[in-house]
């Protein structure tokens, strides 16, 4: 499969999402004040950003709203409560997870609700599951992704066998996702080509979604967008689990669309996420992270180990070891 | 040209080359103590590393020892001090910048040095004094390299007419090198492929030297490796100057030939590395670096930047763009 566009053009099927308040969610608990979420709500609309992903959808049975930030339910005062009317082009998305979500009871129809797209995502033992989903909130209304975590441990005949299965569903968006910041551009390209190839002939679209767990998030994610990928997830300064994501600043950097704005983001950086990190908010490219993305593991044992701000890699990386 | 071998084989034309003390000493004066350059010694022989380079071989004319540390000039018996005969499989390299290297009284014949390798730094327009060099090291019996920095700015015709006159030399290694971090993996890979081709049927193979200005530099130097690449600039934990350059630890989890060890590496960084970065010894991936990256330039502003503790990111973007 040849590359799609060049370093120079612009490809207008690219669509940057950022989640940052998602996937960075996950380092504070979802504990973002208002003024923040405004502030990067009106940073992604004049940065030219295409969708925003303002958190989880889940299930207010399983978890206790007292335990968390409201950004990791997502309800729909919340969002309005930041975004009005949504009157701008940018689009609204949230993430719903296969079997930790109400999803019946937690959606309003599309027509009474300011989001516009929800992301399912699902292991991909659960492709079924998330199918009942994406059908259901393709009734509703919305924009759906089905975004396939830990892919890297997923064997070939499955990732054909579930991409065969969303390819008769009414999926707008197959994300491939690297949850263990594991995969090396060759890997994420020579995937990228699988699930571009599934869907050649049919009107859906693929992203990327890229953990850096050894420093490649931003790499891959451009590997596949220059195979055709085109839907990219990134976050304000690589916020993000663990090790974080594909950084804002350096994919808007890199596209050629003038409609992307890097200067508006920057002022938001040294307003708001700089010093998130200054206080004592964690997240970012470590030795911890770098080897369970080596060994293509969970990055839960890492994350552990930077929540107990421990600094002896040499015992960690045998601990690791031990337990292969 | 297609990929040679591939993500799980061993290639054994690969070689590392660990530059911490001569691309790191440009970040701490080269005021290494010995017992770091020792202990970084002893680290890369059990890793498995092929070179190691120990600084500068830097004219006594144009800089005043006393204001430099001893790496910025390699006498031998300094080298000597740390390696003795240098009985392990590892070599020593050097490198000699054109303009900036006393070389017709700096160098002893190789059979009285401890050096094996010397590698020679010039800008594009300075290959006719760069061969020179070449001519007379490879005359002593050194191995040479020959390190074209700053190919981000050169233009397609300098890079070929650059790589036929290097390729009548007697050069053994080829660089290219990437001074600005301002290249795309894809970019990267293309201009590798073109100095590949310059050496397809003669015996000189080619180099790649990284910078982590767009956080690249490990993504950077694997694709290049995919396509034949086979010397490989590294360093412990990334150390270099400005973003630092392609961190060995990445690279060493990357590679497959088992006669590459992680785990040697990170207790030299938990005990050595560490420390220096606490100390106050500054490096790594920044904003400041991204800028200059993205916009093709030297990091001397970004540089200056750093020293002064600035964190006014958006001024300094705008005047960049201002000098532009």
């Amino acid at each position: 499969m040849a590359r799609k566009g060049n370093l120079m053009g612009v490809r207008p099927d690219i669509k940057v999402l950022d989640c940052t308040i998602r996937d960075g969610g996950l380092c504070n608990n979802f504990e973002f004040t208002d003024e923040f979420v405004r502030e990067l709500y009106k940073t992604n609309v004049k940065s030219g950003v295409d969708y925003m992903e303002f958190g989880y959808k889940a299930s207010r049975n399983l978890f206790d709203e007292k335990d968390f930030g409201k950004w990791k339910f997502c309800k729909e005062e919340d969002i309005r409560a930041i975004v009005g009317e949504n009157i701008s082009d940018m689009k609204i998305a949230v993430m719903a997870d296969v079997g930790r979500c109400d999803f019946k009871t937690d959606f309003l129809p599309k027509c009474e609700s300011v989001i516009d797209m929800v992301r399912v995502a699902c292991y991909i033992h659960q492709i079924p599951a998330a199918i009942e989903m994406i059908e259901y909130f393709h009734e509703l209304g919305y924009e759906t992704t089905c975004n396939i975590m830990a892919i890297s441990q997923a064997n070939s005949n499955q990732v054909e066998e579930a991409l065969a299965m969303l390819a008769e569903s009414s999926v707008d968006v197959i994300y491939l996702v690297d949850s263990y910041g594991s995969l090396y551009p060759e890997n994420a390209g020579d995937l990228a080509k699988v699930y571009l190839k599934a869907v050649e002939s049919i009107d859906k679209q693929i992203g990327f979604h890229a953990h850096n767990n050894q420093n490649l998030a931003f790499a891959n994610t451009i590997e596949t967008l220059s195979y055709g990928v085109s839907y990219l997830d990134a976050t304000a300064l690589g916020m993000g689990r663990g090790a974080g994501n594909c950084a804002m600043e350096l994919l808007l950097g890199f596209l050629k669309n003038p409609k992307y704005s890097l200067y508006s983001l920057l002022t938001f950086i040294e307003n708001y996420m700089i010093p998130l990190k200054e206080q004592g908010v964690v997240w970012g490219f470590d030795l911890q992270y770098m080897f369970t993305g080596q060994l293509n593991r969970h990055p839960r044992e890492a994350m552990a180990f930077t929540d107990e701000k421990r600094k002896d890699y040499c015992e960690f990386y045998k601990s690791l070891l031990e337990n292969y």
